[in-house]
């Protein structure tokens, strides 16, 4: 595998510049300077032009990038030019709330099955999206050329998904079981963890406000930053 | 208010070594240097160390750091020791499905209410949670003490609901609706936004097989890295 030869911030940078540029077409723009788009969305000039040096040269002297061709580039990077296919796994209130999550559609990310245990909902559909029998998992993988999938299972039960998962030939699954699971070395596997967001939001409203900061003393923090 | 003294990374650091001493702890361990913290976590010493500086003398010559104690500092500087009581704006497939997110549990975040317009969901409850009518958001969040906000609504109607938050006290707030909201400065907002996430598993699907990579062309990105 010649994955991850670009490291994952990376790629994470070159999602929010595709989003500036999009914005910036959407208003009109031909064109932009690193310079322009690093003040303008709190980015880091000299970032952007290293990062997108990985991958040519994009930049015009005097001119900058023009936006439609460097929105086309990234796109293409980020192989969101190409539809990727993907199932669900567990057809729960997660999973069929996934289903038709308006971001699998902005990424050019089809959700074609949701798999379930569960007689009581295989047959049904959600969104226009089939629930189907996690016994056919494997023959409806190959058979739908599914690429991704989305695990929504209880904790307790994520890593034998996964497994299930990998078995099919899925190279890439993204979890949202809180709980952290074990894949081979060439399974790209992202989980979808809400912890640290929300660890976030508690440190802000433990220190943030005078009445409840009572049992935390930052110390030094606050001079130093 | 005196939030973001310490940067947003530094937290999401803290929330991470909080849950790197909690796995030693369960295994048995009583101390650990930040070397060994940094070796079995896959995390840089010096900026362990660093970050703990920053909130006080925490290593023991010799020792390294008393993992429970160090623990529990983490947890009341993440203010994880108090309860957050938390509503969710919206009591669709989403809202419910985040209404028994086991992660809110583990960050001593509770659920206390569900919001929506709905008149057909007004008045149930969702595991243990009621389903309140949206009218009486601001009253329901002083008499509860309610302090996050978290935003399950369809995109368009998310800035207007993150105004009535704002405007009925609540300064910490969770969105999940696929758009970039504005908040005042004293609000802490969180977007929740899975878009990152995905590009990041289709770039490995682009560029990762050989079978699909044929657009992509990392350049000199392969030999540098």
């Amino acid at each position: 595998m010649k994955s991850e030869k670009i490291s994952e911030l990376t790629t994470n940078r070159l999602s929010v510049y595709l989003r500036c540029l999009n914005e910036l077409a959407a208003s009109g723009e031909k064109a932009v300077s690193s310079d322009t788009l690093a003040k303008r969305f709190h980015l880091n000039s000299a970032q952007i032009r290293k990062d997108l040096a990985n991958f040519g040269e994009f930049g015009v002297r005097g001119v900058g990038y023009y936006i439609a061709s460097l929105a086309d580039h990234l796109t293409k990077i980020l192989g969101l030019d190409k539809e990727h296919r993907v199932c669900i796994i567990g057809a729960g209130r997660l999973g069929t709330a996934l289903a038709d999550y308006y971001g699998f559609k902005k990424a050019n990310f089809t959700v074609t099955a949701l798999f379930d245990s569960d007689s009581k909902k295989i047959g049904k559909k959600v969104g226009g999206v089939p629930i189907l029998d996690i016994k056919s998992f494997s023959q409806t993988v190959k058979r739908d050329k599914i690429e991704v999938a989305v695990l929504a299972v209880p904790a307790e039960y994520a890593q034998a998904a996964l497994e299930r998962v990998v078995k099919a030939g899925i190279k890439a699954v993204m979890n949202f079981a809180p709980v952290s699971l074990k894949a081979d070395g060439d399974v790209k596997l992202k989980t979808v963890d809400l912890t640290t967001s929300l660890e976030s939001l508690s440190y802000f409203l433990a220190g943030g406000s005078g009445s409840n900061g009572k049992s935390v003393k930052p110390g030094r923090a606050s001079r130093r930053k």
